[in-house]
């Protein structure tokens, strides 16, 4: 215990998780550690979930992490009905049916504004930070675990912080941290950043030790799941970009091992990763949000020299090898705050390729990450706006049909935009990659159509461009027959017309 | 003539703008100095369609600009069929129209990002670069005359360059100018900028005198327009918008003097810096694209301070006002590239309020800046995306209603995106403000609905928006009526519904 908490002070702030969530009442707002279900508050908050369930007393909360948490704590939270707000991002199946009815009210945020807006008195501002640690030091500053996410902001801005010293996440995590903190806008330096390995802050997130007023101790793990597999699509797809870099650094567009990668979670993005294995390219490098089971594939084969992200979620097969050799890489691993890797500044200076999933694109290239069918939340906007806009090369990947086929990825128009056409460089699905840059929408759309939908909803496309053309515009469109693919799979659950539905 | 080419060995060059044209050949890509119709390159294109309109040869090249151009030049060139290609910008009536005829082919981008497509070879290389200049100095260099838009970046890259030596521009320009070019993504350095007045780099494009091949004299003046003066509307929407800030800086969120502030070129941006006239608001500083009529009446009044743009744009009295007294400015005024006007690391980190122009908003506050009944370019998106991604305040403006009232701004779904929900945190009409920050989807549908949309629309959109709740959602749509207001429009010449059509 003495190696987690340097601090002789700290001993009496030790309590259980029951009477930590004491600190929490009704109608606070919460920040939560945890990026992509790691390093995630654990027990406190489901602490506090028992206790409205035993209770039955009014408890609502405001819920701000950095990311998508474990399941166990977001469900529990949403089949209890205590989150009133939530933001900026969630992947928890109860939690999106809350928010789809209105239940809970979801923003979906750019991961890099959070914090931005936090400082500047734009949300609720933070009572209580929960933030998970391995240990804290002399100084009273907190080592975080397997994600930094918004938690030194929310540490920093919160009136009160408990801290969930979690003991099976290895010390060795210690030092793979990079801290760095901005100051208001207007009176902030650049941030000095110019090469992906460079460190520029601490190995601790500084806090006021007066804030501590709970040190809950825990051994809960990671609440990760399995990526799936490649597959023979996604690994085509895998195919198209690769050939696509290849191309590139033929032409003396991109170096020999290309530039930095960012990738989104999932398995399109995990199958691409797992292209690089069988490719000729090394020496890669990684500034991304999240560290997947690829990436450490790929730094065991020699192929990624150095990765910076925010976490590490990896499969549990794959955490444990990690967590028992992470000294293997530590010199090759940096984790940072979400507003850093995030960083319009950063990602525009460091010239990243960004390949992240959309729902479904627009013959023009306009991208829907986030609506089901224009309405329905899936997970949130995330980290790819960030990137998309401010990348080197903006890629997004989609297979070309979804449920069955009865779903064309590729639409007249998108029923959400995400990203418009102007952040959007380069799509790819399993029959192809369009290459949108120096194009008008015109012929963004014969190269979208022609390369990346599927043959099944060609003609329809096709056709629906030939006869908007014949009205004209920049961006040719039939308004009252935009969204009618949409409609269409609502009202028969196919947007193949009648005469083509699939037998 | 020698204060105007201090070095010898360029009187030489000194030829006919017909001259100068032979260097153009057909298929060629001309990179234009211009920016708001400013500082833009006169005499050459002129001369070049001229040269198609006797010869009758083929003709057609690819024109890159900083932004908008004088009408002329660009009318002059659409209506020659000269141009194949145009990019990134464009606000003249007979481009226009053959560009939504599919006759242009029109690229529409952020304007901070041409330069770095064209450092990184993506976009068509620049044959020759036509860049209008006060003076050469006598190192070659080039001091640019009302804008600097991307005349630093078509230079660098350009294979061969013409100077329209313009002696109508005032050589008190020379000094004003900072030009900064970046390095290639990778291998920059963090841009040093950390306070509007700071000077970072030289007042004149450094160029290769080997690559100057022509230098045309010329005393063509820069063709701008008048703004409409403010009205009852634009006044109420910029008296709501000052009110606003006056609660932000009551309440801590904003210091007195506010921050630096952007605005969109038109009349309701104009109309609202008019309303700091009257306002108890000193000290203010500027930084955006372009400095209109009302930044220098501020500037008189002793309201601006300082003032950082990319181009000036006066109406024609008062820019010999200006210009005959530009000592007075010296002091006050910086001009910079485009792409460190727009720059997202600057923006982000100098905590901008950015006010733009909306053509239309939808109930969940996604904007259209760009495309009239989401299909024909109006201007295209200009700097407004540059800046509200990276925005400390992200405000959009809006009469409630176009076309006599035929038209809701306000609409269930807009009909084309250049702004999600994401980036948009004010939206005004002179019926009200929506502050949308910390709002959830169903949230900003209801403030938006009652503060701003004109009362003949507002039943109409409330109902939309509680039966579309009905059926659920993060952004409750219901597809097949999310546009139909626009198609009533097209087909009736009214979004108003049948029974309620204004006499």
């Amino acid at each position: 215990m003495e190696q987690r908490i340097r601090n002789k002070k700290f001993f009496d702030k030790i309590v259980t998780a029951e009477q930590a969530a004491a600190l929490i009442k009704n109608g606070m707002t919460v920040g939560l550690s945890g990026f992509t279900r790691s390093g995630d508050a654990k027990v406190v908050p489901i602490a506090l979930a028992e206790r409205k369930k035993s209770t039955n007393q009014p408890l609502k909360i405001n819920v701000f992490t950095g990311a998508s948490i474990g399941d166990e704590v977001d469900g529990i939270l949403a089949e209890a009905d205590m989150i009133h707000k939530r933001l900026p991002f969630q992947a928890e199946k109860k939690l999106r049916t809350k928010i789809n009815s209105g239940d809970v009210l979801f923003i979906d945020q750019h991961l890099s504004h959070t914090a931005e807006q936090i400082r500047a008195g734009q949300l609720p501002a933070i009572d209580v930070a929960i933030i998970e640690a391995v240990a804290i030091t002399e100084e009273g500053g907190i080592v975080p675990t397997t994600s930094v996410g918004n938690s030194s902001t929310f540490a920093k801005n919160a009136k009160e912080i408990i801290i969930e010293l979690n003991m099976a996440q290895p010390l060795g995590l210690e030092g793979i941290h990079d801290i760095y903190e901005l100051e208001n806008r207007g009176q902030r330096m650049p941030i000095p950043l110019t090469q992906i390995d460079q460190r520029i802050g601490k190995t601790y997130i500084e806090v006021d030790p007066q804030k501590v007023k709970a040190i809950v101790i825990t051994e809960k793990q990671d609440n990760t799941s399995s990526i799936a597999s490649p597959d023979a699509e996604t690994e085509q797809m895998a195919g198209h970009l690769i050939d696509f870099f290849r191309n590139e650094v033929n032409h003396g567009r991109l170096p020999a091992n290309l530039m930095p990668l960012q990738s989104g979670i999932g398995s399109v993005a995990n199958a691409v990763f797992h292209g690089f294995l069988q490719s000729e390219f090394s020496d890669l490098k990684v500034f991304s949000e999240v560290l997947q089971d690829s990436v450490f594939d790929l730094i065991d084969a020699g192929k990624i020299s150095y990765a910076s992200a925010c976490s590490i979620t990896l499969s549990p097969k794959r955490a444990a090898e990690v967590v028992s050799s992470i000294e293997k890489y530590r010199d090759k691993l940096i984790l940072r705050p979400q507003e850093i890797t995030n960083h319009p500044e950063l990602i525009r200076r460091l010239g990243l390729i960004c390949i992240n999933t959309a729902l479904e694109f627009d013959i023009y290239g306009n991208v829907n990450s986030t609506h089901v069918m224009g309405t329905n939340m899936m997970n949130g906007i995330g980290g790819s706006g960030d990137f998309a806009r401010n990348s080197l090369l903006g890629v997004f990947v989609s297979k070309s049909t979804a449920k069955h086929g009865q779903i064309s990825s590729i639409v007249p128009m998108v029923s959400h935009v995400d990203h418009t056409e102007h952040d959007v460089d380069i799509v790819v699905t399993e029959q192809g990659l369009a290459d949108l840059r120096g194009l008008a929408p015109r012929e963004r759309a014969k190269v979208i159509i022609e390369n990346c939908a599927h043959p099944m909803y060609k003609d329809a496309l096709r056709e629906y461009f030939h006869e908007a053309c014949k009205r004209g515009g920049q961006t040719p469109h039939m308004l009252e027959q935009a969204l009618s693919w949409h409609v269409r799979y609502q009202q028969s659950g196919s947007m193949l017309a009648a005469q083509e539905v699939l037998i």
